[in-house]
């Protein structure tokens, strides 16, 4: 189990982090801040501490946006998709990503997303308009 | 957060369980099996060990059928709901619940059920047909 958060900020633009060259997975496609919570922890301080971790942001979490499932080569991965609202800091980056884009809902498919966020992407609709 | 499943027999109906009339939230509301899972615990050892005290059921986690979230007075629950795939066992409820039924996946909405689920029942097509 993986959750990601779809960040708005204060114009409703969400945030894409983009992996780092080097990662062993996925290199240098986009995705949602967030990741596998660690057992042992609430899921929301998880949630907010893995976010603060990649992003340097602080947020609230708001609502369910949706929930995916991922098939890797030895077991299926299933994601939950939150979204959530900025409330203060500025984008500072973990060594797993080297770049970040805040970008229109609609933008979001655009973009060059890993795999499993993909179908999401096309289909989200923000629960509300910030 | 709290992770149900909807949990096939061989002939693709699917389990609700019937809250008790004692049920201090939902009582005689049908619901999916499964809850929160504890802090510490995999979410998949969790689900299993959740699913195994409410329905005696042992089961195959499959899918991820969906996400729903729910406000209560204090705080807000997100739901990750699973399909799973009935492997072996005789329902024998807990005292959580006093009743229980394999219903096909259009029959759904029809039931009383836990407020939560009742868009999730509407929209839910089984990922495939067993």
């Amino acid at each position: 189990l993986s959750i990601k958060v779809v960040i708005h900020d204060q114009i409703g633009r969400c945030l894409l982090l983009k992996r780092s060259p080097s990662s062993k997975a996925n290199p240098g496609k986009w995705e949602f801040p967030g990741g596998k919570i660690e057992t042992g922890e609430n899921f929301e301080v998880g949630l907010l501490r893995e976010v603060a971790e990649e992003t340097g942001l602080i947020i609230s979490l708001q609502h369910v946006a949706g929930a995916v499932e991922y098939e890797l080569p030895a077991r299926k991965v299933a994601f939950l998709i939150l979204e959530g609202q900025l409330i203060t800091g500025q984008v500072c980056l973990s060594s797993e990503h080297d770049d970040y884009a805040w970008i229109s809902p609609e933008e979001l498919p655009k973009k060059d997303l890993v795999e499993q966020f993909r179908s999401f992407a096309r289909t989200y609709k923000p629960f509300h308009v910030s």
